[in-house]
């Protein structure tokens, strides 16, 4: 600091803060905050103050760094005090969260947040009451941990139509993937290891079934594509049945398989008419899901590994980008809520939340696609009789459905049991296809006598 | 667009732009400006007006879409014009560009510069004319091209210490690198063909011998360190004397090779005194260069292939992150300035611009580490006579500079030439060693009569 911009902060309030919940990731900002005043004082032009530290009991050990006078069980002293400029929620969970964000808004204080889980279910009713309340609302790690995605694409990317979204948005899932591909170990045996480590919560279902990277997606989609999505209409497959023999044989195709968050916006000039003849004139289309998905090994998502996050974006005037780091985390994630913090004091944030008007209806003819019109490649595995003929069955539905084939993998029995049963693994690997014609060829494929079903499939990425 | 915050864009005044330099980058800038105002105007919260474009001769054949009463030869018209908020200095070079710059910020218009040179070499000059005339300077396309760097480190990673930079952020040398690398041709030859197709200028002396890659770091250590590097304190080695040898024994290794700018800090508590005892307590460390580096073939780095560039920042607390995209060309580098111009239009160009005050003198106690006394794996490879005594000379010298080898190859003689003069080639990866030691050990080993010096040497990375 010079000397000049040091007297100036000196000569200036104190941004005051709180901070509501003291978890992993509250005593991560209450560390920075605490620890890092002069570095923070620099980058905000002023003294970050954190006031009051609201918890739900005040005797937990990880509070033991902060002042005892700091810490209170009551939502009302932050409410009541004028020194308070920003409120930070970090208490997760979406309906006390959302009824304290309300009051705070209401109460004229500023809000962070890195609840993902209530700006997908509530984003508009949060944002609504942000604006009638002249205060804003910043949320850069609700998504993606410290990697700074949400203002790569609100400010950054800000002169691109973005065109697409792909992401490992979801730690938990990419660190068993990682486990399973590397190490050949089964989904369940990774997991109960995650969880040990850290990497998954006692209860993994939110994140193993898709629902966490899908209330991300929603959050990206809002921004990028400025659509409220309901949660309800992001199709959702999860990790938890990958059969470690799907991600053998991908290894043999030269494939690895991610759990992605995906949107891919088809401008109406382009969309070969999915909505039939004479539909008349539509909007500009946007598909979204979150799926298991085959890629390439060579591929930049493919090769994130553990608990890294990564958002791979095209944007029509800067082409691809790619964003990595951390996607959670006690350090990782304070880092991108004291940059929301820093933001507010600097007085950014809330210049963004006026001229971005998130969550404050659909901004453009945009309406979502019907997944099944969705065009992509698959990977179909069945279990098939071991005798002539079968092959055939399967190419002639495959060609009645003009799906053409990329590759083929057959062997001899993977073991004993399936010896006996005389029944061999086929696997084949699609070119691009709707994916409502692969459906019906496969649901024609599983009726056929010499197939086991069900047989298994995921999309796989450019 | 809802119809409310239409209504508030048509009653806000246009912001004025000027773009100043109409050649590649400058009229993509006019295509973005001119084709999407209605999407610019919506990230912009106003629309955004361009009315004047400076060019050097009137009749150039690439600016035929811009309307003819827009184009002039005289900077005067946009100086003289009050309507005109924002200038746009995109024609490259440092002389008449400081002299514009200087002057359309003594006129009252904010900047936004593509112009790395420009800022790595009278980064503080322009910067405090800003200051005085209270006007703000934006640059987010001087580095990286569309990839949003210069947001990431100013406002994403802001809670952050950075610890260090690694970039590839010259897609000229990257481009020639991936083709010697995967194709195994020579450094020439690849070079013509990237000036064939537009990767390399005719006379591509700033790229390859790591001018350019400088001037970016330079302005990378700004942000990050607030220290103002001089650029002939950056130690530059550049990728022309690239051996394809020394490609194939990295591959062999299972290493890359990349030209890379790199920074690292090294705060003074945990620095090895290097200055010697009794030297008292220094500042914090700073260790800078630009360098061919052999990186594994499986670091992130060591993946970003063709016209491509990323930076690999690690800050302590967000832990690593990377940033990947496009380096360079017409409508990234666009991308890049008109989220500048957005964000000016916005008003956080300003903020960001007071609140920082880069290129205001070394905010800290940091100083810039003499080379030498870096730690660093080394790859070494020296044309050896074959015959008995050889390696044990070379490795009794090694040892008694304390250095310790990680691998070896030894090959036999590589064709007829050397074979004839019985001569072959020794490769040796070291582990972990100062510099200056390893440095002087190789002046020692290229005196041995059995050693046909110089021994190609290059810094091995994490």
């Amino acid at each position: 600091m010079t000397l000049s911009s040091l007297k100036e902060i000196i000569h200036m309030d104190p941004y005051g803060i709180a901070l509501i919940g003291c978890g992993t990731v509250g005593s991560g900002v209450a560390k920075l905050l605490l620890e890092q005043p002069d570095r923070l004082a620099a980058r905000a032009g002023r003294k970050l103050e954190l006031r009051h530290v609201v918890v739900r009991a005040a005797q937990k050990s990880r509070e033991a760094m902060i002042p005892q006078h700091l810490l209170t069980t009551d939502l009302r002293r932050v409410i009541d005090d004028p020194g308070v400029q920003v409120a930070i929620e970090v208490v997760g969970g979406i309906d006390w969260a959302k009824r304290a964000v309300l009051d705070l808004l209401a109460a004229g204080k500023h809000v962070v947040t890195a609840n993902k889980a209530l700006l997908a279910t509530h984003g508009a009713e949060i944002f609504d009451a942000g604006r009638r309340h002249q205060r804003a609302i910043a949320f850069e790690a609700s998504v993606g941990g410290g990697i700074p995605i949400i203002g790569a694409l609100c400010q950054g990317l800000a002169a691109n139509q973005i065109l697409s979204l792909q992401g490992i948005l979801n730690g938990t899932c990419n660190y068993i993937l990682t486990g399973m591909v590397e190490n050949g170990r089964a989904y369940a045996d990774v997991l109960a290891e995650a969880q040990e480590q850290g990497y998954a919560e006692a209860d993994p279902t939110l994140d193993v079934d898709g629902t966490d990277a899908a209330h991300k997606l929603a959050i990206l989609a809002q921004i990028a594509f400025g659509i409220a999505v309901p949660l309800g209409t992001i199709k959702r497959r999860g990790i938890a049945d990958i059969d470690l023999l799907d991600i053998r044989f991908a290894k043999e195709l030269g494939y690895t398989i991610k759990l992605l968050a995906e949107a891919w916006l088809e401008p109406a000039a382009f969309l070969p008419s999915p909505l039939g003849r004479g539909g008349g004139k539509t909007g500009d289309q946007l598909a979204m899901h979150v799926s298991p998905v085959m890629l390439r090994q060579t591929t930049p998502l493919a090769l994130v590994r553990d608990a890294f996050n990564a958002l791979f974006v095209v944007g029509d005037a800067v082409g691809s980008t790619l964003y990595y780091g951390r996607g959670a985390g006690q350090m990782p994630t304070a880092s991108a809520v004291v940059a929301d913090v820093i933001d507010m004091a600097v007085g950014r944030a809330q210049q963004t939340f006026n001229s971005l008007r998130l969550w404050s209806g659909n901004h453009r003819n945009i309406v979502l696609r019907e997944p099944s019109t969705m065009r992509s490649r698959f990977y179909l595995r069945m279990r098939v009789e071991d005798r002539p003929g079968v092959m055939a069955d399967i190419t002639r539905i495959l060609a009645n459905h003009r799906i053409s084939i990329a590759s083929v993998i057959q062997h001899e029995a993977l073991d004993h049991a399936e010896a006996e049963l005389e029944l061999v693994p086929l696997i084949i690997m699609t070119h691009t296809v709707a994916t409502g014609d692969f459906l019906a060829a496969l649901a024609e494929i599983d009726r056929l006598p010499s197939v086991r079903p069900p047989s298994v499939y995921y999309p796989v990425g450019d």
